[in-house]
């Protein structure tokens, strides 16, 4: 497995050691619900807790002061020479979609830890604290709530209110929490002072197949896209296919084909990253010899460029005032997300890159088009994220997949940043 | 009901009575098995049987010579002056579909019926023997096989393989015959010769929105439209809708889009009557941010023209190739039906004209769009169809309806059409 980076001998990850840290990744993949159909970790399950537990174990082990906060984060601190600067925090989530992988998150923090076991092996101490976070529930699909673990941390959300949302057995927030042995009284206890955290890094797979399939080792995240989505409904009406003529029948279909290839036509010809995707989609009656009466379908777009996501906006109904007159149809639209795009540090994407230069690294600047804790702690705090391959770009599957070796070389040019931030005044 | 009708006098439906032909549809859709949802009357059911047997009694009152063929059809006879010479034939179907309406099928019958109570109330007595014929199972929706009972007349379908179709529940055709008291090996009896048939009429509500929308009285069928139907399925692959770039997405609702626009934009080109729609539509996974890894769905056209639907299955293909390496998906696509459009009777057609004329009544030269008994019987005898109005246009639905005058006015062009077909050598 290893065979490839061979050739680049120790620079590449040195003194990072993948199997050391496919270990900890393994073993985290055994607190799952689902065996044998990728893994399930929702927040506040009996796999959560032996997740927590394990990771507390591991950061304790390798020297880290651990607590878990009131918001089920497990947080381990390296304390640096002065104690008094703001420190480096990395990490990322431990919780998992249904039937997800073994990286999604939990990458981010295996990396974290393995720079602070390499740190002490290497006699190496920083002048800064250094914290690792595992957060807790970001992907949010329990309670459809993305963010509770960063958000926590942030202080944001403390409303009561959030915590009544349910999840598909009618369990609350707190009461998932208060079966979790967590008091959800004490959730804003869980709340920083990012006037003590000078920058924030997250190192998460792509969950994309753009370095797999340019083979780039690193990929270095400026930007997080922004994303907007719609739900379309098209009304039509419900004829005989073969007795109705063209100009007297109102095919919701026949609609919705025509804003579809708009919008996916947008995306390409913008040619600035922007990605638009009709996802979900019904039709009905849906049966061949009836002109179909009804289509509903998602249309959304991500972009890294806000100008792209407000011309998606009004083309979108445009095409679909244009669409609805030509084949005598109407429609509604609803907004369902509106999330500006957000623009991570330059200053330590510049860092990365010489990193990565010293190490003789490939990488890419390139936005992150999927949501991730450090868009949100960004808007407080200096952040940067770094990608890893995902082999094929598949995620949230079973067939999730990096090679240690890759894992490690994302998380050497971490290690080095961390120490470069930490040295800085 | 009538108002509009008296301002054409008598002249337009003379002698005919719509309120009796509507008193037999309002009996006949008593024999119901989903009262209050529509009219559903399947084939070999008791409500058939009941049906059977009220237009027996009906068609006997008439004075007509009555008997069930070996396939459930309902046959009147009215003998001509010259029994020898070659009959007129009028009727159709008395099946209906899932919850259908009162007019679909039972208008045809109704009128035959009517026009011979006519020319006895007349004192008029035809050169020729006029046959009114009630179907059995038209819409072939119990079977999913159509023309039952005029294949039976035709002497088609004979094989036994026929006989072993299932209905939802499990039960042949056999099976369904011979619980209704009939013997399945006496199929072949029902086949007529027909050397001893002049000329087939079917007169039927237009099942589509055109006589309607225009306000024409008549429609003068000059040929059944030919279709071809297919099932295409277009394989993508899943992936998350904000990590994967455009060029790097194989969009299965991207690529079947792209399609339905070309086969609509097609029909519209043409500008020959043909229509193309895409009735069916799945899409999996079906949810908002992943890139849709499948969709299926049929693609079906219907034309007079010969070519239209061989540029059509051209087109489709090409379409099919030009959207697949677009998006980066493959596709399947398979024919599921391939019916060649249908000449109807010029002769008749221009004595059906004549009719409207000398009676004031407007028509309009048009292809019937849905398929009927006349499209198969045409092939064995001069044949043509009437088409009454369609109120909007809907059929096979609650909401069917035609107003008892614009029965009676399609009804009184059959009827002048019979006399001069059975006076003429």
């Amino acid at each position: 497995m290893m065979a490839e980076n061979e050739n680049n001998g120790k620079t590449a990850f040195y003194p990072l050691n993948p199997e050391r840290m496919m270990a900890d990744l393994k073993a985290l993949s055994l607190f799952n619900s689902t065996p044998g159909e990728g893994v399930t970790r929702l927040p506040f399950t009996k796999e959560a807790r032996e997740a927590c537990e394990y990771l507390k174990k591991r950061f304790s082990d390798a020297g880290l002061l651990v607590h878990e906060d009131a918001m089920g984060n497990i947080i381990g601190v390296l304390p640096g020479l002065d104690r008094s600067l703001p420190a480096i925090a990395m990490g990322s989530h431990y919780d998992t979609v249904y039937n997800g992988g073994m990286f999604d998150g939990q990458a981010g923090i295996v990396s974290a830890l393995e720079i602070v076991r390499c740190l002490r092996e290497q006699g190496i101490s920083l002048r800064r604290d250094l914290i690792i976070i595992a957060f807790n529930d970001e992907e949010g699909v329990r309670f459809h709530r993305s963010y509770l673990g960063s958000y926590g941390i942030l202080g944001r959300d403390q409303s009561k209110a959030i915590l009544e949302y349910k999840d598909r057995d009618g369990i609350s927030i707190r009461e998932a929490m208060e079966n979790w042995g967590m008091d959800s009284e004490r959730i804003g206890e869980a709340a920083w002072d990012f006037d003590s955290i000078r920058s924030f890094i997250e190192l998460h797979i792509e969950q994309g197949p753009v370095l797999d399939k340019e083979d780039i080792d690193v990929g270095i995240v400026h930007s997080v896209v922004g994303f907007r989505r719609y739900m379309v409904t098209v009304k039509g009406r419900e004829d005989h296919s073969g007795t109705t003529p063209m100009d007297l029948r109102s095919d919701a279909v026949d609609t919705a084909a025509r804003v579809i290839c708009w919008m996916t036509d947008f995306a390409r010809m913008r040619n600035d990253g922007t990605v638009a995707t009709a996802g979900y989609l019904k039709v009905r009656p849906s049966v061949e010899n009836i002109v179909p009466g009804l289509c509903e379908f998602s249309a959304e777009v991500r972009s890294q460029d806000m100008e792209s996501l407000d011309l998606f906006t009004k083309g979108l109904r445009e095409s679909l005032d244009k669409a609805a007159a030509l084949c005598g149809t109407e429609y509604e639209i609803i907004e369902k997300m509106d999330i500006p795009p957000v623009k991570l540090s330059d200053r330590i994407c510049g860092m990365l890159r010489q990193s990565c230069e010293e190490r003789g690294l490939s990488y890419k600047l390139m936005p992150s088009g999927a949501g991730h804790d450090a868009q949100e702690i960004a808007a407080v705090c200096e952040t940067v994220m770094i990608f890893c391959k995902s082999r094929d770009g598949r995620s949230h599957c079973r067939e999730e997949w990096t090679d240690p070796g890759d894992i490690a070389k994302a998380a050497a040019a971490a290690y080095d940043l961390v120490m470069k931030l930490s040295d800085q005044e």
